[in-house]
């Protein structure tokens, strides 16, 4: 049995187990104003800018077999990110850091993805001062969600298209380090690899380098040395585990401009993301991606990526006992009830 | 007295009117899922694509003194944006039509801003077939909102920079015109603005050309003809009739590549948009856009902008009689009680 069908292996006995559940959180819970609501049922004000101008960052760390993966480096990246958007973030890290727990430990979900938004709150920028307005935090937590299947990660069948009818919006619109929901072109470029027969799609920045795709990273490897884009792209968390991985691994990485032409040159390549992992791609625009296996590089760091996430140094265990102190206790630690908040449909 | 001042004291003696209103509407209503709510309890599915990824388009008509303006015109603007983007318009244009009509008769607004908002819905566009989604349509109105305010356009102030640190997102990334709230470029204008001491950003192409700024068209008036960006813009309805203004006063247009050299030493400048109208500005990055003041064809086409907005061929009157058929109706025509519906704060 490989590392990648033990760790799925592992995956479907807890996902068994959550399908099971009565816990009336276990499809998901969100943070809402200090009060909390299962998923299906939480609604935000239609006038909160986040809607209204997508006028938001966001970020998203996992739970993994009960323990959260990386979350102090997703919580600064969107500190810096709120900096960037001159966004407050509305609550202490420490505070924000045990509300999750909280609702994780609530949901009893052992795999978990959770979302971070801030937005500009009730209103706009035009004539007000960044520093005058009230930010807003939401919080959520669903079963962890695959960009790739594992089913398609075990069968190594990933096809992706680099796009030919949209490019990436470049960093002199919208800073792609600052985690956005702007996905205008990202959805663009889904649509290209669906009438495409491809499951993802690749972006250029529309000058001849790859970028990023539909939310994830991508690494080619071409003579054990790994190629991944400096600009244009989001700094992402999982792509960072996988500089960490290639340190262990000892291969060089190449953090740089990427030419489209080495995506059609290299010998294997990778799609990487929280929601997913590391996830291989073995047919590009049709044609294999070396032998159209995947590599046995990209499958080192799979299994060398898995492994960080039951590390003490990335990873810590969440207390399921602890379940109700977050309930209904909002950012002011003041108590208000589920009342009505959400269930209008 | 000015066709301006009359225009603008009309509009404050409605106001004052509205002000003394006891109709729980009269802030503003929503239309959200089939039931009617005061704007400021309207709430969505936090998990709506719209917020998530703001996969969504829109469109903002207006009413002006009881009548709406061009009704037709951001119907059919909204029905091409919903093509373009895959999506379906979820009622058809007659019924919203009725139910706009409808709920600015149950608001008594007399003035009113009017947005109406189709996002992709509650599922995500990976691995899911655009015509196998459910869109979700959100209406929304309350009291005419200015972009420039009336005091701004009477004592002829406006003042705008050509942003110099973020440029508008490329037609190859986002196509703009199909009206869309991913305003990051925007927003980040508006900072700049702000911090340069202007009311207004102007962005350019990032190829020497001017485009468009935040939420507004821009119209160039040089030796009696009016100049305008063909591409890389909103195709807007209120430059739809400031062009039929043009029309009428025997003027020229030129609707093709604005390179940025023009808007400093063109004649005389505004900004047009249906939240405002046609908005003089007269100070271009600190200095005086021709003498300073208001220009002489600027203001013709403002008097021939708001006389439009009373003409049968342009706008129609709303029936303020007519207030309880949209009450509770949805899309089906079943009936459903205001309920619990975004009562929650």
């Amino acid at each position: 049995m490989s590392t990648m069908e033990k760790i799925f292996a592992g995956y479907r006995e807890r996902l068994a187990t959550l399908a099971k559940s009565d816990n009336p959180f276990a499809d998901g819970i969100a943070w809402v104003e200090g009060s909390l609501t299962p998923i299906h049922e939480a609604r935000i004000p239609l006038l909160d800018q986040g809607f209204l101008h997508s006028d938001l960052t966001y970020d998203v760390p996992s739970v993994w077999d009960g323990r959260f993966f990386r979350l102090d480096d997703h919580l600064a990246r969107l500190e810096k990110s709120c900096a960037k958007m001159r966004l407050k973030l509305p609550l202490p890290k420490e505070e924000i850091k045990s509300i999750l727990c909280e609702m994780v430990a609530k949901s009893g979900i052992k795999d978990a993805f959770v979302e971070l938004i801030v937005t500009r709150g009730l209103k706009g920028v035009r004539g007000t001062k960044a520093e005058d307005m009230t930010n807003t935090l939401y919080l959520w937590v669903v079963p962890y969600i695959w960009v790739m299947e594992p089913e398609m990660q075990l069968a190594g069948n990933g096809s992706a298209i680099v796009a030919r009818t949209v490019r990436r919006t470049p960093p002199g619109c919208m800073d792609p380090t600052v985690k956005n929901l702007q996905w205008g072109d990202l959805t663009r470029g889904m649509f290209e690899a669906s009438d495409r027969g491809a499951d993802y799609p690749f972006l250029t920045d529309g000058d001849g380098n790859i970028t990023e795709g539909s939310g994830f990273n991508i690494v080619l490897i071409k003579d054990n040395t790994l190629y991944t884009p400096a600009r244009g792209v989001l700094e992402g968390v999982t792509r960072k585990s996988v500089f960490d991985c290639a340190k262990k691994l000892g291969l060089e990485v190449k953090l740089d401009f990427v030419p489209v032409e080495l995506v059609y040159h290299c010998d294997e390549m990778f799609m990487c993301t929280t929601a997913g992992g590391v996830m291989p791609i073995t047919s590009l625009d049709g044609k294999n991606v070396g032998d159209g296996k995947v590599g046995p590089i990209t499958a080192k760091i799979w299994d060398v990526y898995w492994g960080m996430h039951y590390e003490d140094e990335f990873s810590f265990a969440i207390d399921y006992e602890v379940k109700d102190k977050a309930n209904g206790v909002n950012g002011n630690g003041e108590v208000k009830t589920n009342g009505t908040n959400g269930v209008a449909h």
